[in-house]
């Protein structure tokens, strides 16, 4: 199970292949938030997302042998250009199962960070896992979960430790930490991150509305379930329930979660923008629109906000862009 | 005049205030350019430019009983943002003199920075000259020039030597450092920097198509007027010539400039907000543009580009982002 030792060791892993992306402010979001607002943007980070950290901790930590024989992931998104990458820099084959009808430009992106895609066709009922299986057994591939994964966790926490040591040069001693929240996984690890190395700074997931399965499950204490599979703007932090792993660890360090509209996702990417020059996905949005737009369900003195990523195409942006009128 | 003993005094001043940019890359522009591409982005300085750099240098230069009268600028850009954000932080009055048709938006931020807008009506003649002077003479205020102002340079300079260490960090041993110029405070900061710091880094000035007084005043090696003074999407670094103070150092240190159209620098934003999660500014988008798109002008094995801003409103962006197609 992921702890603080596996956290630290990868990022000693980590250190000088993962960015550490800086931590940044902007008055005016002050203003809007009633409180000082500091924002991690992790759209900085290499493919655009926090999910390079895991997918490169996940690879080093296998064994050479292992790892040569290549990995698999199931993904269309932000997952499978982490594992690409970081399969690449490893020099080793990666093999990305998605559904036919992923974006063009995604497909495009993962295979020129040299993956091979292997397509598959949900419509007419094709299983991922069973053509997965079939690879990994056929290939000798390893599969690396996007969240239910001690590695990927490990490499997400070390998010949190850059957190923790930006904290204490700006003097913030204690403030929430809202995290863009689907699996759970970059939540739970900068929560173990935190317990450890900040225990005034405490992890609180945002999801979108009508995906709040870990805001529920943390009330119910048991993993609740969303209703529906997909259906909302941030895309990029839909799954179906927490993770068996990240749950435990979420029930047991972070605070109650928020949930925002596509809309306040929307406004919050207009003003990352606008007053910080960053280019936020929907999904990436969640924890900033919450510090902003739900300052009533925060009580801590200061917040920090994860921008989980910043793959967003043009016309998602532009929406985003209209609401500043 | 402006040394590198200045540009490291200003460095130690900037400590805890101005923003350690990070330097960035992808392999997307890389193979766009045929060469390795580094990113050095300004636009995430405070107020959204290199400008704070060289204000919160000027203002920090001055002795207190100075300061405390306050401080000029005329500018309705960068300069004017960061001269009001410096000034706030020194907690002394900032008056800056515009146009009384600049954006209502950039007047509102500047407003909002804490500083005092003394409006001018250009259509009518009024001289921002004789303004000033009388504002200078009344209010004992310190006039702070946006370029020609051996501490302002210095201020700009600061960035050199971030980018002379993070160039060391990133085993670049030799490079064109491609820099958005107006009048040329960036570019001959920078290097001077580099002149001291990292000698296989060579800056070169890049300017809009129709506003090149830096590259033909470097030809003709005496200063070069534009014929029009204004007229291009990059209004953040238009200036009529190159500075009394600035084309000596860069004439003696600069390589060749770069001229790249509107259109280049269009594209050059779309492909930073695709391949870095940046929003960049026309004017902070030449140097990135010269790199990609004027790759057969540059020799030099590797290429580090400056972003020098972000100041972008959403009509321009939405401009830019057509060009993906």
């Amino acid at each position: 199970m992921t702890d603080i030792t596996m956290i630290r060791a990868a990022a000693a892993r980590l250190e000088g292949h993962a960015r550490r992306t800086p931590l940044l402010n902007s008055p005016f979001l002050d203003e809007i938030a009633g409180r000082p607002v500091w924002i991690k943007p992790e759209c900085l980070q290499h493919t655009g997302s926090f999910k390079y950290r895991g997918a490169r901790a996940a690879l080093s930590a296998l064994d050479p042998g292992t790892r040569n024989e290549g990995v698999i992931a199931f993904s269309s998104g932000n997952h499978a250009q982490g594992i690409a990458r970081a399969a690449q820099e490893f020099g080793v084959p990666a093999v990305i199962v998605m559904p036919r009808d992923a974006p063009a430009l995604k497909i495009a992106n993962t295979r020129a960070m040299g993956a091979e895609v292997v397509l598959y066709d949900r419509a007419a009922g094709e299983s991922r896992e069973e053509i997965g299986e079939t690879l990994m057994r056929e290939r000798g591939l390893t599969l690396v979960r996007p969240y239910d994964e001690p590695e990927v966790i490990a490499g997400q926490g070390t998010t949190g430790l850059e957190i923790a040591e930006q904290a204490r040069e700006a003097d913030i001693a204690a403030a929430d930490v809202l995290v863009c929240c689907g699996g759970g996984g970059f939540t739970s690890g900068i929560a173990l991150a935190l317990e450890a190395e900040a225990p005034g700074l405490r992890a609180r997931p945002v999801e979108p509305e009508g995906f709040d399965d870990v805001a529920r499950s943390l009330v119910s204490g048991r993993i609740e379930r969303n209703a529906a599979p997909a259906g909302s703007l941030c895309d990029a932090i839909i799954t179906p329930a927490p993770g068996e792993i990240t749950f435990p660890i979420m029930r047991r360090l972070c605070g109650p979660g928020i949930v925002v509209s596509d809309e306040d996702a929307l406004r919050a990417m207009a003003l990352a923008f606008q007053r910080l020059k960053l280019v936020a996905e929907p999904g990436g949005a969640v924890a900033l629109a919450a510090a902003l737009f739900h300052a009533d369900e925060i009580e801590a003195p200061a917040v920090i906000c994860t921008i989980s990523g910043g793959n967003v195409d043009r016309v998602i942006f532009e929406r985003a862009l209209a609401t500043l009128g």
